[in-house]
């Protein structure tokens, strides 16, 4: 069972402008193969369809307590996506009747890159890659052989590492930035733990393939916060009492990355503190959430009254 | 941010027989476009693209709630489709050196509707239909506009309802009915609360088009001890926390539907006690977890006393 | 513009038993790539594609009006594909209350090869090939060059008579085998309009081509009342008024092939007189159109007898 | 069986400059989940798998008969996508040579945004979506269940008008902005009468949704003649003879939306008298319809007068 | 550029009968995520996309030189999966009429799990998996980075064993597990290289890893005869004269892994002998060539006469 | 099997800028319905598949020897795609360490057609068209009917020609206008031969159709060398001794097509010369071949060192 909480897992700056080609560059990192819908899928259903769970409690309890870590991505993610195609929130926009809406007010969407992204995802994010391809199962491997799924999912996240670098290089904007430079941290979080799960196995020594690509996150600004609290040598078991076990793995006198800032590896019950979700206005003109909205406004603070 | 809880949303009866073909149909309830996938899909999406979601409190937290009940319904469908393919757990047969491997020890799979759930998904579940396609981002309708929105939710979930019960219909063993009559009484919670939430927003009482397809459930005996203990007419906030505004639009007074057991609808924080998982013990001769695995065990066992 | 009139183009025999998997079969004439579903794509966009209408009048007309004719397939083979699925009517079988579902009244559907098409479909035609797969625009060509949409489009029709004789010789019940005897004789008027088409612009004698395959019609018993009233040598212009300028492609003399029953090709105005639609039976277990479906019956007759 | 008349439904005025990045938004409509091309293809299978077709005649005679008009909005759409590719027709473009091919005289074209549009479909329109993805069967229900049926179709109805409000909103061009004032007009039409049959059957008064999203087609300019034609209150049968009983559902009695001009709902035998075909100039140096087309031209003429 | 030898990489035994089903399953070999289709496409592409190449050179050429060797795995595969749906071959039996086709000759084609294969492949092989899923860019990871591509290249060799196995352990006829067989050896040996590659530049001894799974080659008799002439210990170039520096890698003392015969690694230049191509004798009444085809043959040996 | 030379089949022009958008409308020849991804695929497959190939042997060779060349023409337009997305090699730019890659150098390639040629493929081609739809099964006709697969096959040569000189009349740059005149001679080969096969089955003379679409070569500078030296006459084996009986179809006195150079047709042992390829050189700031790659090349130049 999943619970949520409704914060994201690093906060995000607000956009500088609108910008939906930045959006969908940044959409490579939710529905690509390489992107956090990938991550997701594949270590959720590899937990679901883990066998012996029993008596290979460290090594379910790793791919299924990151699974959680991986839905709180692609929400941030995602976040990320609708604020840059968004732009700056303007408070109250989301009042009134949206003014004239025989004059073209969104000619400006007629050039960008993915119009369906606002035609019918209205700025929002979608399951799809940087050229508007959907997420599919092709993305997900789940072949119940331990060895061989860490060993793809190690792959894995290397190759997500790749790619958020990449997109990285290509934002400007402080709202994309972040999104990259949190996951860049917390992505190397997970190559180095299923690292370390195989060394357990096979006695080869994998972290040492670490970093790859070959760049210390020290080059990248927006990581610096994430590695001066820790956060690369921390691995939290999302879930109020289960997947302790990871410990076995995570922990034992394994050691940060040689390339980031030292100290032991650690297990953190529960979930970081988190950061505010973004408001992500309202716009009247394009039916967000309807025309004239105020009503609705009205008919919900009367619920919320209710609720309390 | 997502939590999760190592526990089933409700215990599944162990299957009768192995019956991939069972599993099959099942995956239509996962995969397909009126399946727990999408369920998913389109309430997280909307959840994360909701707009002026402060304005709209009482609604966002409804959508945004459910997601998080979606998560633990992919996960007991998933849990059914792996328990169906693999039949009942023999314990201990994830030890042993899995025989000889050249007498063709799954010859039986050759004829079944979905060779590649054995092949590449071991037995395990995947996000894909009963005919092995691809779940997708054409499932996913998030358009922003929230009567619209609402509306469309409300349609997903009558038509969830009537593949569960084609599908009920179709299978005989006890593991894939639990699954049927669990997501009928809960599926009917969800398409009951958005069509109060519309009731709400346009005055038009959609709850009376409720049954939709037209049949209480009292006829399907899986059902009864979910009616019994009133989960028809309960809706969880699924947090430690948050999305308690469900309350505005789920009780106030708002009864249960009249084909079912009479009562108040009422709102529960956090989440139901759940029942176990199933343990899908490993197969050797079929490399899950991998071929003499003891020594996996051993490995595993003793970092799990590290942990501790 | 379309118009509809509630007949099919061939009146098909009743089918002998209830067979989802020769069902699945015929699908092969509805959504695969030499399917209906892809001729009707073809000729539709490549017509609404057309330059130069006016110059090339002949040219269009017989694009445009085959375009009509092969709505008419589709709709041919997907009764047909719903007739298989369902066998033969019970008349008033789609009234009471549908018995005990808890009583796996689908059983038999378990091991169906399209699963979908019972438990989503409810055993009706769906735009997907014999193996479930989605027809899709990679199955059109639209380039707006004449002579090599002309080209592409001769090879199509003979590519989809391929495919019908093969389903045809895996056929054993009459529904399907009169659904492939039909389309084979009209296939074969296609074919050879576009050959003499071709032949008119280029010089080229491609209808000596055919038949490709190279099977004449005679050996196909369900072919011969279509060839003994002359169906091989006509081509509708499927308007009230329009299209007529075929008769310069389709006629001047032009002979049937020398493997058909000899004499000139014409045009007709209009179209075939056609037979009566299946009437396909609701099933009350499977919600079609709903449990206890009386009172819509009743509803629909009062509604009937006000339209009146 | 469908019969096909050489006429639009709405005559378009013809594009003021060529713009394949409108012509691309304007796919959206054409292939998008909520475009003309999942109206048609959701209520042509349904209509083909509809039970019990007798009993239920109003109802199906509904659906059958909007899947005529269905076709021509796919016409019109596509036939809007062309003339937004192309630009202004230059007559007897057509003729000549195409001048030096060697000159990159399609340098333009590099750089919108699908490009396929240009290269193999010639500027033409293509079962496709604004970001080129193919229209496919996950976009079409057809349950069989006639209430959960005609509540899709409700949805569909809704979201299909959203989504040509947004491209609405995003095209200054006339052609563009005709297309969707006439399907804006048509698609509430639609709505409306799909709310209304469902009222009879579940007595709860759906129409009082809409308008959703909600803005009165007063805003819109370019729907004013249909509005003051009385295009919203009336349906058309599409027939020659067939359909008539679904005057049992519009009528009655029934009014327009309070939002539209006032009157009664009416059914019109047969189809309106629609506009002209855009001729749609060809391109020689695209290869459209060939190279040099003067003898092609002289071909058509000698067929065309032997055809009279 | 690449040339073409008229031989098979092993001969294959031919098959004790039809087995459609079993072809089925082997398609998972040849179009599945791990199959022959993706080891091709991944390292065709990377070749081409390779950067620096003169730099790199070893690197190179060892994903150059494999990527020919993988062409004649998708070659193998396919004869086998040919093969296996069309049984015994019986010499002349492409002569004749191919008797009545009225008397549905293909029935029993009607419930095997690839319906389409058979009505449209003619029991050919195709690039889809063993759902029917069709092979696609999905499958291709090219980033340019070499460590990782050739990270991600030994990920994809150890997932290609695991289902070589899960397929070998299902047929039972000699064609298909001989196919198995074969390429389970040869997978292992591009799995080696890789790792092999790898240790040159992370110094992280990856061939310990060896064998994923974790299954030593002994236990399979069809691998036997490829051990005993010590293919597991050889590297071909696949080319009249280039990819030597492939030795820089396999070679240099580097021994057979532990659990195969031992000795050391070696380069050969150019390809192994190989073996016959099955001839895939015609069916006339399945018109392949086609019906009646013996006049074709006739043409056929006089153009052979000619070209001598 | 098939074997590797590492050469082009022509060597390309150095690009004269950067135009990742040009590269993509590229990519329509490579992985387009009509591009050179199903050139291949259809002629291997059918290669594969074919039936009787002794008694069929020129018509197999035909098919089988042309597959080689398309592996190449495969080759040929990747590489041209990635010289266009890469722009001028700049020698030794490939070392180094990049410099600050939190700079956004990358930021250019935001607005581009296919952000994910950039961000995943690294500005390497990829079987995708210029929409970034993947190539696929559906693009794949293989019956097994030698006459119609014939046909199909001379249909797709004139489809692929088409296209050719539409992306010609596109891309400015030389790389890519290379690409396309080397393509154009040697595709109108492949018409060409395989119409001339089927006058041999047929009697049809079908070459009389060419050139389609209607445009000499000689109006296409980039065709002129290859005209100068035969190609348009020349037919390879592509293999050091089979396929030779192409020789009874392409020869006997059949002479070159009226709108090019005069002369017999001729069959060619082997291969042509053939040019450079094109070295690519890497990025350390995109991590291509990874960053600060000096340590790898110098590994490399040991192991090639050791390899000789």
């Amino acid at each position: 069972m999943f619970m949520r909480v409704d914060k994201l897992q690093a906060e995000l700056p607000p956009p500088k402008r609108q910008d939906p080609n930045a959006a969908a560059a940044l959409q490579e990192l939710l529905g690509g193969k390489y992107g956090e819908m990938s991550t997701l899928g594949n270590y959720m259903f590899q937990s679901f369809n883990f066998r012996s769970k029993e008596k290979l409690r460290p090594f379910y309890s790793l791919v299924a307590s990151i699974t959680a870590e991986e839905l709180g991505h692609v929400e941030l993610v995602s976040n990320g996506v609708a604020m840059l195609n968004n732009g700056p929130d303007v408070p109250d926009a989301d009042a009134g009747d949206g003014g004239d809406i025989s004059k073209s007010p969104f000619e400006a969407m007629k050039d960008i890159r993915s119009f369906a992204s606002f035609a019918s995802g209205a700025g929002g994010a979608l399951p799809v890659n940087s050229n508007s391809m959907s997420w599919n199962v092709d993305m997900v491997t789940t072949t119940g052989n331990v060895v061989f799924d860490l060993l793809h999912n190690f792959h894995l996240e290397c190759g997500a590492r790749l790619h958020k670098l990449r997109v990285y290089e290509t934002l400007s904007d402080p709202t994309g930035r972040e999104v990259c430079g949190y996951l860049l941290v917390r992505g190397s979080v997970h190559a180095h733990s299923y690292a370390l799960a195989l060394k357990q196995i096979t006695g080869v020594a994998l972290e040492k393939f670490l970093p790859v690509p070959n760049i210390p996150l020290d080059k990248i600004p927006e990581c610096q916060k994430y590695l001066d609290e820790g956060s690369h040598r921390r691995l939290y078991t999302w879930s109020p009492a289960d997947y302790k076990e990871i410990a076995g793995i995570w922990g034992n006198g394994e050691q940060a990355l040689p390339t980031d800032p030292p100290g032991e590896l650690t297990v953190v019950d529960g979930m970081p503190e988190g950061g505010k979700i973004h408001q992500l206005v309202g716009v009247p003109s394009a039916f967000t959430p309807d025309y004239a909205p105020e009503e609705m406004f009205e008919i919900a603070t009367k619920l919320y009254k209710k609720s309390r």
